[in-house]
């Protein structure tokens, strides 16, 4: 009966939108500690340098124990689906994960409608940390608009079947599909 | 009386505001389809290079045989005056007019005031797509800070006379001014 | 009783956020202005090249008589305190604050904390404007990045202490905290 009740606790697909140093994922954490612990926590991001590193331990100091991290760089839909059932998932984030399977020349259309399927098959809350990156002039770098068009797409992709969509300004969050 | 039932047709002026792949084309379409067809698609974009050529065969594919496309990458204003007088009219992009107008050099404080006029006489629904851009670090480049600037007191200008002001996020919009 | 009129004419503290060119100043000096004259407006920016000096007595002219300018690039929290007892405060801008404390390589954390004690502490309505800077491609300049995670923490800050959060879009108000 875990399960149903975790089901029937409010919107089930949430997608965190925000902008660099937002307050995204803290508004996220919020979001999915509003069902019952544990939680797991998958993490997209690799430390491949000290500032990443730093920026990973932070957020992991601020979660307590009730959290149980799940790393996954680039088999997000894996790690969607092998997650206990009846914890409620956050994903932090999207963005990295894009940028992880762009590195890795992955297949990334194939790789969304895999983390697609997962996340409508999944019975708990689950909520998605992705950033907007298309409000500012258009990059010189080519790689950078490449990056920016697949983030975009892919934020549509997921609004599109998520409960609700919070666009996190300054740490507030704003109600672009759905209500509190 | 085609005419007058257009212009009682809801809000005869709407700007769509949105970040780069945010769906507001999409959006602006979807705006522009809810009056009857035939519906008028003023196109200023110029295939310059292979990845706009394709970005533009890519939304006209989108668009179906209701739609009658006018090329305009300078005389916007032009465009809109001489248009069918029973057609809403979808103006796709004001960044992209803008950013013509600075390439060719005209006058574009002129050229925004001839639009407004155009915009104002209209009697049909007119929707105009443009960019926000702003909401990034301040770009290195001259030119680009430039851009910036002229597109957001182009964008506060149509938005002080349009009815409805959206802003689409991850596809979604958000109403500014005025309501659905 | 001009202090107690004030105090209870509205919410005291307001963060007024938005792109480059998007209005903010102009939506937060018609904030400022619902409260009696005189106002005070605290200006953070030096003139320190051309582009600048022409923005500053641009915006200097279109506020008129009764506004008493106090240039504080540095010291906000000292301005703010020794303001005049009755008139309403309008900042312009945290976003030159924050740059002239990082040139100058003073504490930042320090001078936040001084600055919300400040705010607090103030018995008249206090509009804050600030850019939200974060909603680009990642920069390619570590300073900017560096600049960007401050902006970003410190907009969340004031957020977290104000009565209303506005974000301006092509010089709309759109409320993301607080009612108008």
């Amino acid at each position: 009966m875990v399960d149903g009740l975790l089901a029937s606790d409010g919107p089930q697909l949430t997608l965190v939108l925000g902008g660099a140093r937002s307050g995204k994922s803290r508004y996220a954490e919020s979001a999915v500690m509003a069902s019952r612990p544990p939680w797991i926590y998958v993490a997209t991001a690799e430390p491949l340098d000290d500032e990443m590193a730093a920026r990973i331990a932070k957020h992991r100091d601020r979660r307590g124990r009730d959290w149980q991290t799940v790393e996954a760089p680039l088999d997000l839909a894996g790690a969607i689906s092998t997650a206990a059932a009846s914890s409620a998932i956050l994903v932090d984030c999207l963005t990295l994960w894009l940028s992880n399977l762009m590195l890795k020349e992955r297949d990334i259309d194939a790789e969304v409608e895999r983390l697609e399927t997962a996340m409508t098959t999944r019975k708990t809350p689950l909520v998605l940390v992705s950033n907007e990156v298309g409000f500012g002039i258009v990059p010189e770098n080519a790689q950078a608009r490449r990056f920016r068009d697949l983030q975009g797409r892919l934020n549509q992709r997921i609004a599109a079947r998520a409960d609700r969509v919070v666009l996190v300004v300054a740490g507030l969050p704003m109600f672009v599909k759905g209500t509190p």
